[in-house]
């Protein structure tokens, strides 16, 4: 298991970020980048609901246990592995539709998106992973509320980047 | 387990039907018919890939041994269900998309046949059970000559009801 | 401001349900019937991004101060609700797709799920409110251990509820 | 602010063009170039529905008052920016969905035209920041007799270039 | 043609609507109620791009001359008619996709919206004829300020709808 | 086969009216109607393609000699009928996607339209076979001038229809 | 106008090939091509539904007068000008949606195929032209059975074309 | 006739691979390679649906005689190939969309998909050839004891590879 953690605990990463192939990962980065930035600790593992369903199973009948807060997941195509770990979880899960083949995502954002009553999969945009992150930052915030004033100060930080595209496009006429 | 047997021997159903609430038997109920019409032994299911993951997972890993040949999975929505099976078995899968909310099976579609490489599922179409009864069948065809001869003779009947389509047009007009 | 709550205390609703008119309430209910069900405290509220911008802003601004820790909000069409408190606070937003018009949620789907970068929305399957109660308690249930038990007793009940179908299955046949 | 104005006034932009980022001014450029060869007077100004949602709501509410009679809006993706203005300002808003993305604009399209009962946009096509800069023409046209002949010159110059790659066609075989 | 001035004057209706069929009427006449509501005169009409192309023509090319100020143009199916009256005037031109048939309104919605460079046409949702009504009312607003205020009176009606609605489920509570 | 020709000259019906099922005749029916008011000769036959190939390969591959012109064939879902028909036959093949099942028609007008380089398909609106009928009727006015007028006419008949709806639109208001 | 014919004669252009814009050319030359082929006259033209609907409604009025059999019309996007040529001659229009922008041409099919009873468009695949300048072949081979029996001829190429890429096939094995 | 097989024998190949042209190829030779891997002879074909359909009817109503057990067939844009052989023979037909023109494969997928009740194909995802000749394994597996205990271990093999990755990802942080 790769760990990345900020107060250097061993088991105690508050976030899994999980994927079914290493070629996901060039989408999933941003999500682990998003946490590193506020501080949180998070786990990178590559695990497939269909050609690893029984460490997928056992990661997730786990990982409440194992100390995790909110699992990511990623995937693409029929993309069942949020859903499958959102089946055998407490924790909220939060999918990430990853765009390819020839349907770029579409397929992927229905098979994560339309789960059965019973079990929600927290779904964000297609290929957004950043947001992924984001999210699981404010669910963690829900308690820890010097995240929550950590995603105050971010959303700040946005409207000062959106002012300064604004100075530059002013200026630039 | 609810079982139907021509052959009176137990616990050799030759083609597992499996779903995830009863709600979609009266979409799945045709497998079950015309594999009955072919005097191949079929067991009925209720079993979810969300709701009961470990059983779902037993099932699956258990049914070659268990003596099945087939299985047939009908899910809709996310439908996890047939893929899953499929990620924990060497049988063949056919998954059969149930048209249910919104969507009406494009999403169930799309979360069936967009399978990654290595896990096929062979994909029917949105609500049509009776053709993965009939693909089952013609599964077990192919060693099974009395099977195999009892479809040509089917397809024979087909034509027949086409003609018989054609001849009350004729005689009505 | 309607409110109901389980241990009596005022202004202490743990989630908000905010929808943009009263016809989505018959969509909407099922997220404060889980609640309800959880014992965690929730307000249902009447607020349009389109129709009352101000109030949505005021509400959105001081969501967090006001003691909330989840907002759910249901919209359909153009649906732009949920992503607009998103944008306004630092507590995680699910949003419930609602069907209505021509195209039956899927403009909804599209619009509460595809956020940019910086304002993600926790999107559920169209019209599953169910859905998004469930996981406003799974949320809660980060820091709350006697929600996430109670979440994992409501699992097991999911797992009951599938074997008594199975049950009724095999009897009737 | 940047102004580009034909008669040299303070403060009497007649269109204000708005988009989120600076990476859609590539698509929106377009509206401005229009508004430009008609000698209407325009500004162009990064402004973010999700971002900075106040400045957003304030020049949204005072943009009648600021002496603005139109106003474009560019938006990818959930794209509520066009909507969001419209619903804060009593002046007539075209939405410009920009194609950004895996889907390529259909969701924008989707977000920006299914406007509820009590707040249209004017949506044109995906990615056609000219076509919006023309509508905005027309409807200064509506009072401005010296615009809409402009127009009626323009639609002249249309056909002349139609006839020309006709020309050209025939001249060539 | 049939007139409903709320001035009396003869020739001088505002507002031009328009529809291929009088089918299109049960989706069209809400765009009259709103105007009617405003008190802008209207024509409503039934001409047809595809079955009376010449009066189509011939209305077009003198519509700015006729004194119509807007012209809103229903249309379902392959709705050419908002485009087509768009390429023949200089005024601007609002389409509302009409739901019909087995696609419901989404292939309006393309040949309406999807517009070349040179022609736009001022989409509104799909069904929602009042949008169209609305849009018209504020595009005469920009010179005509009575009914620019009576817009942003409108606004607040809509406000004081919603919170009509939250005090009635206050109630209900 | 079922004929009606007004001329009463036997094996010489003009147009082949050919569906898959007689449950497709309540869409195809105003094919064979519109020829009828136009005085062409027509055959309606069930044929299918997927259960009678070899009849239906009879059939195309005789069209020509049997001395039909022109070929209408209707379908739903897969619709395999107009292109295998158009691959045996030298004569035009008009296809007629008729909506039935979960996607409504949407699959057939794709089956049916995007055939390869070398077999093309004339392809009508979904479920409009009335249209159908009608441009069998424009083929066969390519060298038939009374046809040809004929259609003249009833295009005159389209006006006067959409003149009359106008004419009881003004009266009623 | 620029015409190619193999007998020489003017004013004898058996197929008009028409276009909104030059740029469509290199999707439309291949329909050109085809009834080079089969020694067809035709005519290729750049007319505009939107942009000179005057010229359209001219040459739409006077194609049967003028001499021609068949109309080939491709456009992309909103896609009027098969319509509206459609709804101006008794002759077949053959439509061909030409992909382009976002949509890639799923706009233009629905604009071109979805058209309303009583004006049919023949509408070919995305793109492909190539079939459009083949059915104008085959309407044309109707009544003249030179080209009846050209077409015939081509088919057996397209056989011995497929053939030949079975024996490289198997050469290279 | 393009033989491949792991025993010599002639005219004895389990698995018929047939496509409609030799661009296909390219997509269609990953079900070859798979075949391959698992020992089971294979023929690869050029057999077009719409240019050599009487060659295609000779294939699939000989196919079982001929002594093969599975085909698989590959077909982009209307793709009838897949559901015509499966007409013709009593042999399973797994079909392969491939993804080819402007819609990429989803007009494929839903033209081998919705097959009409009594003519199944067993369709795998949008250009996963490779699935295709795994699903035809597993079939063969039904009876052949050897080919299933090679699935199984290639599972294990697929579990391998996925720890794999997990393993590189670890050492790489």
């Amino acid at each position: 298991m790769s760990k990345k953690r900020s107060n250097g605990k061993k088991n105690s990463a508050q976030v899994a970020i999980v994927m079914g192939s290493d070629t996901d990962l060039k989408t999933m980065q941003e999500a682990a980048d998003v946490l590193g930035e506020f501080g949180i600790s998070y786990d990178v593992q590559v695990i497939s609901a269909h050609r690893t369903p029984e460490e997928m199973a056992d990661f997730a009948k786990s990982a409440s246990e194992s100390g995790y807060s909110v699992i990511i997941a990623g995937a693409g195509g029929a993309a069942h592995l949020p859903g499958m770990i959102a089946s055998l979880t407490e924790l909220p899960v939060i999918g990430v539709p990853v765009p390819v083949g020839a349907l770029q995502g579409q397929d992927a954002l229905f098979s994560i998106v339309q789960m059965p009553k019973g079990v929600p999969v927290a779904t964000v945009a297609i290929g957004n992973a950043y947001n992924a992150g984001l999210l699981a930052a404010q669910i963690l915030g829900v308690s820890d509320l010097k995240i929550r004033s950590a995603i105050a100060k971010y959303k700040n930080g946005l409207k000062e980047k959106v002012r300064g595209m604004q100075r530059r496009l002013e200026a630039a006429r």
